[in-house]
């Protein structure tokens, strides 16, 4: 019997250093050596040419994930919906796009409690293929939830807790949300936080739907960049009076950076996350005619190319340290189109967000590393790294390291792609990024010692995907300041 | 008959920037001539070796003003009680201490409006012998209140809508919040806003009397400067995303301040007001045995020495504009002593607020101008310019100048006090400020022409304050910013 | 025989707090007295309609001033000028454009001591008929002339000295301005500072006139604004050291702003001075046809329209509280365009200064009080309260007061002007404002109550300007701070 | 044969992003292989229980450099030294303390050229046992030093020049510091800076010693923060100028720190260093009885406790990313103590430096890692990869990686340890840490496969260090960026 159930040869493997050209052993789905020639295997990938990266970590994902109350961001009926991307579709996508492991949400619907919706997901999550791991939402904050729900579901290692501080049916108040950050920091768990302010966009929306501005672009309108910055202040301040660990999700502009920026600077353990289509599209890609522009929608809304360099400089800096896709999609023939009133719907009663599973890391690395932006080892950290040690994954996974989970993604560097809705291959019907075109590719894609994608061709058995159960959050920032000295306050 | 009623002779008269001798000629209440030797008057007041100030703008003092459902800051019964200041007392006491006019607030009630409050309130203000204006509080902003009633109090002169973000039965939320900043915006006005957390306090609150710390001096445990901060974040955002100007009352500390140097460097329109007791108290007060630290409890609770440096250096700079009193009395013996449970009540039960009319301007002459840390000029603007100009009630108020209304203080710059309760010449039982020591004090008042202090002795007949009808706030930053460059968005 | 000689009637008087309407009587060349109205006056000059502002004052200008060794900025051989501009024909400008009071500034040439040449240039400027004082550039700093000179022309009243961190004859080495603010410290004057960085424009004027560019519009190329920055902070970082207050003159961008924003913050007595060629110039007129360019040659360069913007914001910012002129003027078909080689001379060779004495006060108006980008109040503290105060003037300076010189400026807020050269009155052959139209001109100009100025005609003695000794710079910020806690340290 | 030389079994190895166990195959001197377990080895190093971190890069250290004029930071007389510590008994230093490379300094004398000075080093370094590299300090940047020499310099492998901004004989001009940033830039090096304001500094020590304050401590006093600011900032802004990235030696205080971090705001290419002396000595170190305190006398001055936190908190913000040790030994009965005149010496006079190079990775450990302020990453990237990376030694040294040479320290995180000098194992009389207590300690270093110390005894064959020439330091940061957009201006 070979001492090695695979090997891939001859690589460039990253390193978070530069990389280091080595053969990288792999048994019973782990890394069990890196050697300069490995020669006892069952099995053979050639990586020669290639880089060899740690398999994406997409931490930041809507799949398969039931919807009551209409769709995230709309105000429409009670029904119940379940997002048309299933743990099947995702896995296929995401491993075409060099991503191996995901967080994705578990939902709390108002009145309800956490556990049979979780039974729920689970069940769907496991007929995937992908690993998986999940961030508990918390819409209603009930005693019952977080006194005992929450112990539950950190000690089956689901270590964060996921609120809004806007949308219709799930926004929570401050009390609310400082009742989540006290329970999060009982329990040990991370909070991840969806920072705009309810109360401002939905006085904007009102006025221009008044006004008869109800077209998508005006999406943007309703959600200029100071209502992300006063909820991400917000969101940091009470944070900081409980003195609990946050994730500001999907960053979208500088001046909401700079809240983090000045969080960090206060010793805060504060971390920031952007997204693709933050680095690439802009509030007038909304302003394509008809209902085209709604394929573009998402919240935080996109912004602008000034705002894009300015959202790098600020990835430069450290500030933002994680970069997700948010994939949320809906088809334009479907969920999209058929909201509530149809392609003719005002722009509030269109659901929000954007498939981008596949597209995430070949827009990052074209834009980044190809363009000279950042290094491959700010790309891999972004996308790997960071979001397994944020999310207590690693050293399992995030790095090519002996004893890690053996999940790759097999990249040339030079290979022009220009993406189109076929290459993401998800349920979705379009892509926003379509026609962009790209260098650099995922070749292929190995999954716990699998090779699971071989250009472009997904192979993998439903129901292999695993789910991972989390450490704690590593203190990445290792000083713990209490707000304003009150140190012997009760703080919960 | 003399050309002159009355002639103040051979002072050192505050131009706003350093002084000149010369005479004032006041004729029928206002200024008629500033020149070096008039002769011809019907009646001289000696100024020879004394500085002669405009007479001091208090714009923030609660007096006379009804609350129901207990004091502010308090959670008992829905009572009706009356502050213990009358505008008799009231006025009395600004004069002992060299202030002339006074803004201060008309309430309203929960499911009420405005009009039938204002009413009573103008019947009670006419009594006193004091200028006066009104702040209108704005608690329950309904579409009547702001459609109907707004426009008809801003017509009568009251340009100023103040509102709350904390308290419990006085706070708005961010909804509630920002409808009254739209309307402020429709009817030219002014919002001023108490910057505190309500949810965050409230969690503090409720921790620390579970735990026993309910001592006054937990009154500062129960609110950080952070809490401060986030709402003084807040409330500038909102108003930045509405285009209206707002000036945020009783800053504490350096961060707070912070936000509002942040917000000009932004080019909006925000100002900062602080008070006495931010430059001189600590939360160290609060400690001391038994009930006594009640008599030092406000909101924002007073900070640290080293905030008071901090402030100071705030005030240098002019992100701090204006120094008012926030007087806000409750007597030891009197309705502080008596809340809701008496002596032992946890520090949530007693009132907030402290007296402060009559020792605002000595105290900020001495601390500030007597101890070198800000200049004649500095004083003169903290106290009445600035007041006057954002008040909109320059050029009548707030200068020395031609037209003007003669309200003067005659100050003796070397004269050293002792300041004692009785000094303060107010209905409250306490000052905060007993023992201290300050150079500098008021010998003389003068209103509107008429000698209505000297030497410490008050005669005015009551009655004969003046309402003032305000004009728009002056644009002391002049240029408009809409935020994040939506201008073409319906605002209001 | 009447009160007064001189009334101005009926005009709307600057307070530096808005306006009053009043009569202002003058006697012996002071302001006697500020009235509702005046009817005993010998003569009278009608305002009705009018603002009547405090008569300008230019605290930066170059004039009649003897140079040897080339111009400023240029590199020629040991000759000896004198600039172009005399008192007198300074004098006649200065009136025209509402200017009553300059401070010029006395030369030092390197080897010789200070009093000889301020001899020279005192009976120099007493010919003209602006009053006027002086500062003292030190260019030498030896030990006779910091040692004994320097006190006797502080006791002369000339309480500041200039120094050059560029230019090739005159920038002093970080050693010799060390020396410089010691000596300042031990006599009580402020030091002025010119802040650009010696050794890197020589480089990049060497490197660039190598590669052949020399043309005018290569001068703004020479010395970016990162040169400025540079020099201002260093020449802050050193007075910080020795504790010395100091002025950054002509502040040209943001970046070097900032740093005395930042100098403040630290709570150093640092002020920052600005000019109307960087409000309205742009490094683009340099590169007009030809010679051309050079009419627009100053140091540091202007930049751009959006350099502009950040100007005026530190303006309102209030770092920037003095503009002045720094008036310089070489006649193109004189000295600009004879310099060395002539007009194919590159920029190196080409004198730096531009004529600004009579358009100050107009375009500032124009482009910041028409325009509402500064208010009133901020005009007159601009140009004449800040100045006077700053430089030791006042209260006989920079304000209408009691007591005060009846320096005057009637300005009709409302007039369309277009600038042209023959409006200047100056010496010099052109302007580089030629053709900019504006709104808001002085139609009269008071000096010391003589009406020396009536609807562009200038009617005044030569010889009849007063030299104004100067007290000590007021403290417009009144803390003392010195560096590094090293108190004790021996400063000087 | 066996396959590997050596295996370092059972540790946890550093993977700089935590800890992998695995078993580290080396063959010729390199890691041949990180696998879980391997067996064909003709030796074996146990490391069972311990940490395997990659051996320490101190990229700034004075090893047996030859000075002529007197020491560094002395004015003596030009007789010429050689520092007391060999490259052997260095070599024995750094193993003892887990180091395994340097980057060391070849002297340029004034009047003198580089080569001939190059190879008396390259022969003293060639003796001992530690990796080597140099820094080619510039002291006199002839045109034949820069034009001719440098290319021959850079083409051996030495690619960084090294300048001061302060010391009597070392310090450059503004003028010949832009010639070496236009010759590295040319050349494709790093420039290294020591920033302190050499005026500055001249004058206060002048003063300090006029005035009888001549003990050690005055050092302190010579040398407050601000002259180093000033200093970095005017590196970097001329840096800046030409486009050429920089290294910031030795920072010492947050307020020179933060002139490194607006910077990097900026885009630009500044690296900060800092050293064990800025995290644990205080200027009141230098205030020990007698001639004791010149014992911590180094440049810049130690600081406070204070300022210890505010750099820690610039290492955590990735400000300041290496830590060296600036070892520059002079034994109190040698060199310190027969300066000059002696034990009496004014401070001036005293060798500035202290031996740190065994002391440095100790101390940063336990006073980082152990003590909770940094993490065992921060420690990995500050000691090693960061330092390789920015030297171009990467990826041959700086992190555990298949393909690097075989470079090790074998860690005890739980052993404690009293530093006393005998554990140094230096040619210096002293430490100045002695008596600290540390928890941590390397009990075993490995130089490219060769165990050269084990539980404190070193023993390495002189003359086995190899030189390492250096490729071009990384693009840390990637974007380039030249100051103020003349991007066509002719940089060099």
């Amino acid at each position: 019997m070979a001492d090695y159930d695979l090997v891939v040869r001859g690589g460039e493997v990253a390193t978070g250093f530069g990389t280091a050209r080595c053969d990288i052993g792999i048994r019973d789905g782990r890394i069990a050596a890196l050697a300069e020639r490995i020669t006892d295997a069952a099995a053979t990938l050639e990586a020669g040419g290639l880089l060899v990266l740690p398999g994406g970590i997409d931490s930041h994902c809507h799949i398969e994930e039931p919807a009551r109350g209409g769709y995230v961001g709309t105000v429409g009926e009670p029904v119940v919906t379940v997002s048309e991307e299933s743990f099947v579709t995702a896995s296929t996508s995401a491993f075409a796009g060099g991503t191996t492991s995901v967080v994705c949400f578990v939902p709390q619907w108002k009145g309800e409690g956490l556990l049979p919706r979780l039974a729920d997901y689970e069940r769907r999550a496991a007929r995937g293929m992908l690993d998986y791991s999940f961030h508990q939402i918390i819409t209603d904050p009930t005693e019952a939830v977080l006194e005992r729900e929450v112990p539950q579901i950190v000690a089956k290692g689901i270590r964060s807790l996921k609120v809004f501080l806007t949308y219709e049916p799930l926004h929570l108040s401050d009390e609310d949300y400082i009742k989540v950050l006290v329970a999060a920091r009982r329990n040990g768990c991370l909070v991840t936080v969806h920072c705009e302010n309810y109360a401002a966009i939905k006085w904007r929306t009102e006025r221009l739907i008044a006004a008869g501005m109800s077209a998508p672009k005006y999406h943007a309108w309703s959600r200029p960049s100071v209502v992300e910055r006063e909820a991400t202040h917000r969101a940091i301040a009470l944070a900081e009076l409980v003195d609990q660990p946050i994730q500001v999700f999907h960053v979208s502009c500088e001046e909401a950076a700079e809240e983090i920026a000045r969080a960090r600077h206060r010793g805060l353990k504060v971390w920031g996350e952007t997204c693709p289509q933050y680095l690439t599209l802009t509030a007038e890609d909304m302003d394509r005619p008809g209902f085209e522009g709604a394929a573009f929608m998402c919240s935080p809304s996109p912004r602008s190319r000034e705002e894009h360099a300015r959202v790098w400089e600020m990835i430069r800096r450290g500030t933002l340290d994680i970069v997700s896709s948010d994939h949320c999609g809906f088809s334009m023939a479907g969920d999209k189109g058929k909201a509530v009133s149809g392609r003719d719907a005002p722009f509030r009663d269109i659901p929000n967000g954007i498939p981008g599973l596949a597209a995430r890391l070949p827009i990052l690395f074209s834009e980044g590393v190809s363009k000279g932006r950042i290094s491959l080892d700010d790309f891999v950290r972004l996308t790997a790294t960071n979001p397994a040690r944020l999310m207590g994954l690693a050293p399992r996974k995030g790095l090519i390291a002996v004893g890690a989970d053996a999940d790759l993604a097999l990249w040339d560097p030079a290979k022009k792609v220009t993406i189109s809705n076929r290459l993401m291959q998800h349920a979705i019907d379009y892509t926003p990024y379509e026609g962009l075109e790209v260098t650099g590719w995922p070749v292929a894609t190995v999954r716990r010692g699998a090779v699971v994608m071989r250009d472009g061709v997904v192979q993998a058995e439903p129901g292999t995907g695993r789910f991972l159960p989390r450490g704690p959050y590593e203190m990445v920032r290792p000083r713990g300041v209490l707000a304003n000295g009150f140190d012997a306050a009760p703080a919960g």
